[in-house]
């Protein structure tokens, strides 16, 4: 767009509030809030406490259709909402994930929105943030170095050490670890095995981090990893090697929330960052929880399409922390739709009606999935400056085909001036208390069942298959207690269906479920579907080599 | 001692000042200051700068005798001189070292000193603190992954697979990392390799911290890292793959000081930790050089004795930085002094007034070569509640042959009350102005004859042995242009000599220089004497087993 800013010009000109001050707006005393710089702070844990009979504010979901390379704008729609709320004299507050550091020397490329609508401080969200990372990277590799140093030692517990599930994790995009041999040198450095390194957004300490409601909680879910087998497959976890406590005190300042701000200075919690394939994709429960007591409309993201992301937010945050969505605003952006559409990226800039009407599929079987969880829905079509009026009206007439109403936002380019249409509808949509939520299966399903019905419900497959060995495993975590747990189905983000290239509303597809994982801490089973990266590479001109400080000592290039 | 209170309980009843009056005491503006919660806080770039014309303070250094496992105290004796110093009205803040996160799991204790001479926050200075030692890790593992994506994608700069000497580090003791193969599992994991990883104290980018005046310095030291070598065996730099740029985007922060306090509320700059072996053992130049614009005395510490700590203090730190120390202070025990003099660990309780006068040989030995850099020596006998009178007597005479002051210090049990004696010689040796420092040896000096220098003046060895690879590899050195470098030299820490039974104050001995490392970021080369352990692994009943939260969120069992 002429004359437009990038993102980090924006962000550098924005005026900044003193973390103090935003704290204040809530409520929360200078001494409750644990600064980490002047534009940062955590929430102490007893502040957390001290709220808990204050009544809860609404909770609105942003979500939205398959992400395809054209880009959505999805956590940019979640912070401009929250600013044209605070515009319209609602008190909202943002609750997103923080950004994993890996990815940042990979592509160029920030987590914490874009345009005028941007969470603040960018640098320190896409770097270090306030630690919270690396501690969830600390407490998974003591666990690690005391397995090893468990069967070192004796082995007491018989762990089998060719059955150790649990690997190592490093917040970074490092191909060469994803399968090592480790242990090699001879008997002062224990017993060689096969193992591997994830990023620090695919550990279960991750996961757990935002689903634990409180230290206690956390502690408890912890001792209940699984970190591998012994001989007669029988689990054992983290709790048998006494590694819970100190894992624990590691996670103890992660644990609280991270409070900063928007462009406009209104708040946002920036909390956890839990992939949403082999895990559920959404900032934490102890922000969520926090924020509702603290505001009136709290508006958070879910990772990927509707299809994984709600899906997940819907049957496993929410069920498990027993929240109550009151709205969703599902992103869609004509760019989007058009590829949803079959135009190849280089044709974006052409208007084509058509192709847009077509790509609507996706987003009408969005918004039929979302009401299933019984969540009244408002498209929110993030406005590109390619968009042609006919585009735009084809969304909308999509979308009222639904039943549902396609509200075009300017939030990217005009701040909160550009998304007051939008957050006054999804205010009265809140405040009308037309949802009554309920996730789509019940507990006692057995598990097999469960990934059946989200896999028809809402993948709207025709058949799941999975081999004998898969369904086993179910049957045997079902013996041993493990089947009242949500599935978390890891599967593509680019389509409907395990097949990315099947853009569109696809129905009828195979869903494979190739392999089962057990979750035990953070309470989940994992289905996967097709290959799953729990370790990123880098590519062949990664952004690290241009990325630097400048003679005003600002970094450039991250962004 | 009956009636003492642990090191964790003194702690937590000391009433702690906000860290803003603590700075506002140096004059710190508290918008200079990036607070990291309440009580602890980064000194920022700009006010750093802004000080470059004031007047420097004294530096004092606190060395020790030899270690043994009877426990000298110099963190304890560093931190009580600084309270004692300010108790009798001379401005004076502590420089010292964080601590290493992993060794917390493996045997309990503390890096903060102990009794009535502490830093606190203590947990926090032992655990994450303000995160410096995870961003050094990140910086670090940045530059790993870079290297094999660099071979992964074609290997411009045809560097040798087998060459690569750039490791991976992580802040845990973890022998199962020790040696690795990596890149396994096929094509698209890259080409195997054998590696492996240290802990993250032993890291260049730990040193080149350490080591480097600003943002810009520490920039063009990252690029000179040597990373590995090509077939033709020319060296590799982490400029040729671009790495530089971001390493320093992730360290930005790292590098400015933090600033803490004792339990007498005292300032204290807590800033980076090398290790002393293979590295040199000393808190970072920029904490150390901004602690003398901002008081009059600057109170020290160096690693392992003064054999290893002192000599690496003065031919590295002080040579580089151009520090001019005006004092040292050697610290003893009586425990300590009978170990040296023979005494097994469970006799020390017994007075053995022979043993004292045997084992102060290894003392003498001491004055004498720190006297040898022309700085003034005071020795600290830091007081156990077993010493006798007898022995006490026999330690100051046996300084007192050497013409140095041995004086009682009593600060573990009674704070600055106890240590004013010793403060107060202190203060007027340094202001007596008699110090006249001088490096041991001048750069221009070949490198292996500054490694004898060092053996014959300092260890008093009878010869140093290297086979000829080592000594090649030294004039390899000296061609490319790095003959002008420091050595570090990497022998036990127990002795003189490079046998760590050898107590006392052998004389004689031959020392074998069995590898030589460049290390040409940081500027020295390291001469490895014996096996260095670069990462440590957990003990059979590791501390991390009984390391919990309790149920008022205290830590308990990690000191």
């Amino acid at each position: 767009m002429t004359g437009m800013k990038s993102d980090i010009e924006i962000a550098r000109a924005a005026t900044k509030k003193p973390i103090i001050e935003v704290g204040a707006r809530l409520g929360i005393p200078p001494e409750k809030l644990v600064p980490y710089g002047h534009d940062k702070a955590k929430v102490s844990a007893d502040f957390i406490r001290s709220l808990s009979s204050r009544p809860d504010g609404k909770l609105i979901l942003v979500t939205a259709i398959n992400p395809t390379p054209a880009g959505e704008g999805k956590t940019t729609t979640t912070v401009g909402l929250v600013d044209g709320l605070n515009r319209i004299g609602r008190n909202a507050i943002v609750c997103i994930r923080e950004a994993s550091l890996g990815p940042c020397f990979g592509v160029k490329g920030g987590a914490a929105g874009g345009g005028y609508a941007q969470i603040i401080p960018m640098e320190d969200m896409n770097l270090h943030f306030t630690g919270d990372f690396h501690a969830i990277t600390s407490a998974h590799n003591l666990l690690s170095a005391l397995i090893d140093n468990h069967i070192y030692w004796g082995n007491e517990q018989a762990i089998d050490s060719r059955r150790v599930t649990w690997r190592r994790v490093m917040d970074m995009n490092d191909r060469a670890l994803r399968e090592v041999v480790c242990s090699l040198g001879g008997v002062a450095n224990g017993y060689p095995r096969e193992t591997g390194f994830d990023i620090t957004v695919a550990s279960e300490v991750m996961a757990i981090l935002c689903l634990a409601e409180d230290l206690a909680d956390l502690e408890l879910r912890l001792g209940e990893i699984i970190i591998g087998y012994r001989r007669d497959k029988s689990p054992v976890r983290a709790r048998d090697i006494r590694a819970d406590g100190a894992m624990a005190v590691l996670l103890k300042d992660a644990m609280q929330p991270n409070l900063v701000q928007t462009l406009e200075n209104n708040p946002a919690f920036v909390h956890g960052g839990p992939f949403a394939n082999i895990a559920h994709g959404c900032n934490s429960v102890v922000a969520t929880r926090t924020a509702l007591k603290l505001a009136d409309y709290v508006v958070t993201e879910a990772g990927f399409g509707a299809d994984l992301g709600a899906e997940k937010f819907f049957d496993i945050k929410c069920r498990k922390a027993g929240l109550q969505p009151a709205a969703a605003v599902i992103v869609a952006t004509v760019r989007a739709l058009k590829m949803n559409g079959g135009v190849k990226k280089d044709e974006l800039g052409q208007e084509n009606v058509a192709a847009v009407v077509a790509g609507a599929e996706n987003l009408a079987r969005h918004i039929e999935n979302v009401r299933k969880f019984g969540v009244p829905v408002v498209v929110a079509i993030n406005h590109f400056g390619s968009d042609t009026e006919a585009e735009i009206e084809a969304v909308k007439r999509c979308a009222a085909r639904q039943g549902a109403e396609a509200i075009l936002c300017r939030h990217w380019a005009e701040g909160s001036a550009g998304i007051t249409e939008l957050a006054t509808r999804v205010a009265d949509l809140a405040d009308a208390g037309t949802a009554h939520f309920s996730p789509l299966y019940p507990d006692k399903l057995p598990l097999f069942e469960k990934i059946e019905r989200i896999a028809r419900d809402i993948y709207r497959a025709g058949e799941v298959t999975a081999d004998k060995q898969v369904r086993e495993q179910l049957r045997l975590w079902e013996e041993q207690g493990y089947g009242g747990l949500p599935v978390c189905i890891a599967k593509t983000q680019y389509s409907f269906s395990t097949d990315p290239g099947l853009r569109g509303a696809p129905e009828g597809h195979v869903v494979n479920v190739r392999e089962v994982r057990l979750s035990a801490g953070a309470g989940f089973v994992v289905a996967i579907t097709g290959e799953i990266m729990t370790m990123p590479g880098l590519p062949q001109s990664p952004a690290a080599e241009r990325i630097f400080l400048n003679e005003q000592g600002y970094i450039e290039g991250l962004f």
